[in-house]
């Protein structure tokens, strides 16, 4: 892409409403901007982070044996009253009336609606295990919405549903989606760390929030240092091996962490003190086993291998991609913006031009330009006559892994410096060397 | 995907409530399920055709030079208090009252809002043309919405916005969409013929629908015979040449043609009638171009080359993706079930299995499936144990183009059948010819 071309409104000065980092540095590099209260238009550079963010996920999710659908953003009331939330939700569900003057809301959840999509369809327990997800906007009516689309009314949820004939098979597809959620965050550069969790509204007696530590986090936490160095579950991950899924979800359940809502200070304490770690998290996602919470309210029941009907355990599972962008952003950024990992970066290089015009900079440009997008590296090239100050600060700003840097007196030597972002590391290299490491496998 | 873990939920009767044969076949098909009036989920199978729609889509407008972003679905009033629509737009608009009492709406269109992202960070004519678009859900509340996602309530609309300086530069750009909607058709499968449009709400004094020609089309249509045949935009379009643009405008808006709303017999007769085409169609496009309709009132405009300001010229550009699947099937499909083009089908090919068990079906079958997959060929796997009636009645009624069949006496053989959805033409080949067949490139 060229930035000539490119909608990418920068901002010059820090804005005010900006509470956190990453709501700062996501106004500043022209990601988002705010519509309503809690309500974002992703802009271009910040929708590209959220597609990336959104593709991870959604190879998680299929690689788990999960099945993507989609499901609407309006749902009739009736639904909501069959589980008894229609009128327990609160202020937080967004009521609205349609011209016929039926009761609907803005989906905040959907265990209601994909309740009904089963109990219409599945009949025999050779449908299941079951899980179906969808990656959808929610409306949650937050009294104080802030901290950017960290916490924002509109906003995007991945949430899977799984079916399963009892809770045996219930706890395997949890463990499914504990092993897929470490991989899907793993792969963006964070570290998740399970801890077990409260059910709220959802309901259930098993559920783990996967949090992310960083200094700017919500709330506190409290972990076992060990939870730093455990394995992440390899590509190649049997997610139909009941016991070796097991045996991921027992590891990652072995050592002491919890939220501050759930924090057992004795226990903690039981830890040894060098082996304790104390810090703010930032929640990234959520799972729940409720069992037959929804699936008996609703009637969502299968005929089992012995001819009689049984009620299914379910349980959900979500991760929030509009919030995942500022908890990676708090995670991975310096005094001069964001530093992106390479899997989710907006651009995975940016093309510095430092003197567009110059014949000389303008062809060595285009060449390398040219050649990233032939092999496949989503380049930046920064073409615009704005002065390289500039260049320099908005390419640390957007955050790309990767600077090439073309100036005249380098050029005219046939070579380019390549910063590493994240480093600060500066190398000069011919073009030809500069394409090389560029276009080089991982 | 194997069949066994897919969630395909095909009816075996034909649905009641299909008034038409696209409502129908992607309801028994398992694509859709209606949640509340005009609202609908997408099953896995259609929302794989839906993927597949938006992704040619956005490459086309992508290739056109138009810039992703992602509006949100709920809107303040405010903003179309501005324009004046807030009045003006109707009980089709669902208006709603968040938790503070703040009226809001569920956008039905955007051009409100993108003219406040524009005016919220373009101020210089250097910044021009800009062309923004997003693929977002949008509602109408329709006070009769039918035939399944042909006319729903909850629908996904691609909408594109065009800024430019003058006039001029608003009729290229109003060009470069006109040819990159004859391409995003084409490649479905789908010869779109341009008609001069009333520009209705929006406004504006240009403006064309895109429609096809399909027996159950929703208006009469009448054209000259020439469209069929008129050649459709190269992959290498520059559009940047604007005379190139202006010259497939002309071309394409040359011959007569005309929605109901639009037509004069006179003019029509005035065709031979040997040319003359009077038919049925579906809008699956509408173009516009209103000047200064925003921009004026809400204040977007730029400074100009000659220092003063100027109000900006609009266009905004709509292809709706969920109307877009039926028409598809509308224009394709026979009495077994739908006929997918390639490049939208859910699966490029299926491999029943007829005697699933067997050990030499099994063996062939996964030599296949794993070969396609490698190959990068999305093929779906029936390994059920359905008898081989059903497994042929749902891969027609399914309409994956290519069928793989693997009976035990073929397979005794070492072959295979291939069968085309499309022509019925049966072949019988060796395993590894199939293969070959099915992964050589188009």
């Amino acid at each position: 892409m060229r930035l000539s071309r490119f909608f990418l409104p920068i901002l010059k000065e820090n804005p005010k409403e900006a509470e956190i980092v990453s709501h700062r540095l996501m106004l500043r590099a022209g990601m988002i901007k705010q519509q309503s209260a809690g309500i974002y238009t992703w802009l271009p550079l910040g929708k590209r982070v959220l597609d990336k963010v959104n593709a991870i996920i959604r190879e998680e999710q299929n690689r788990s044996g999960a099945i993507e659908l989609l499901m609407p953003t309006l749902q009739s009331a009736e639904l909501w009253q069959e589980s008894g939330r229609y009128d327990a939700y609160g202020k937080e569900m967004l009521r609205i009336k349609d011209r016929q003057d039926r009761p609907m809301l803005y989906g905040p959840t959907n265990e209601e609606m994909i309740t009904d999509v089963f109990r219409s369809f599945v009949k025999s327990y050779k449908d299941l295990p079951l899980n179906l997800y969808h990656i959808q906007l929610k409306f949650r009516d937050e009294i104080r919405p802030r901290f950017g689309t960290m916490r924002s009314r509109e906003f995007l949820m991945k949430d899977a549903y799984s079916f399963d004939l009892d809770r045996e098979g219930a706890e395997h597809a949890y463990n499914r989606m504990f092993a897929a959620y470490l991989r899907t965050f793993s792969r963006m550069g964070l570290r998740a760390i399970p801890m077990r969790a409260d059910t709220g509204p959802i309901g259930g007696n098993l559920s783990h929030e996967f949090i992310i530590l960083a200094d700017t986090g919500e709330s506190e936490v409290f972990c076992h240092k060990d939870f730093l160095d455990f394995d992440i579950p390899a590509e190649d991950t049997d997610f139909d091996d009941v016991a070796g899924l097991r045996a991921i979800f027992d590891k990652w359940t072995s050592r002491y962490a919890a939220t501050s809502e759930m924090h057992d200070a004795a226990a903690f304490e039981a830890v040894p003190e060098e082996e304790r770690v104390s810090a703010r998290g930032i929640e990234v996602g959520h799972i729940f086993y409720f069992g037959t919470k929804y699936s008996e309210a609703m009637g969502a029941k299968v005929q089992g291998p012995d001819g009689k009907e049984h009620i299914v355990h379910m349980g959900s599972y979500g991760i929030g991609p509009t919030r995942l962008v500022p908890a990676i952003i708090e995670a991975s950024h310096d005094e001069n913006g964001i530093v992106w990992p390479k899997a989710v970066a907006p651009f995975e290089a940016i093309v510095v031009n430092m003197k567009a015009g110059d014949a000389a900079c303008d062809a060595a440009c285009e060449t390398i330009y040219a050649a990233l997008a032939k092999a496949g590296v989503d380049t930046l090239y920064d073409d615009t006559d704005e002065r390289a100050g500039a260049k320099f600060a908005t390419a640390d700003l957007i955050g790309a892994p990767v600077q090439v840097i073309a100036g005249p007196r380098a050029v005219g030597n046939g070579e380019v410096e390549i910063k590493d972002r994240k480093t600060g590391a500066r190398e000069t290299l011919t073009i030809e060397a500069a394409i090389n490491r560029l276009t080089a496998a991982d």
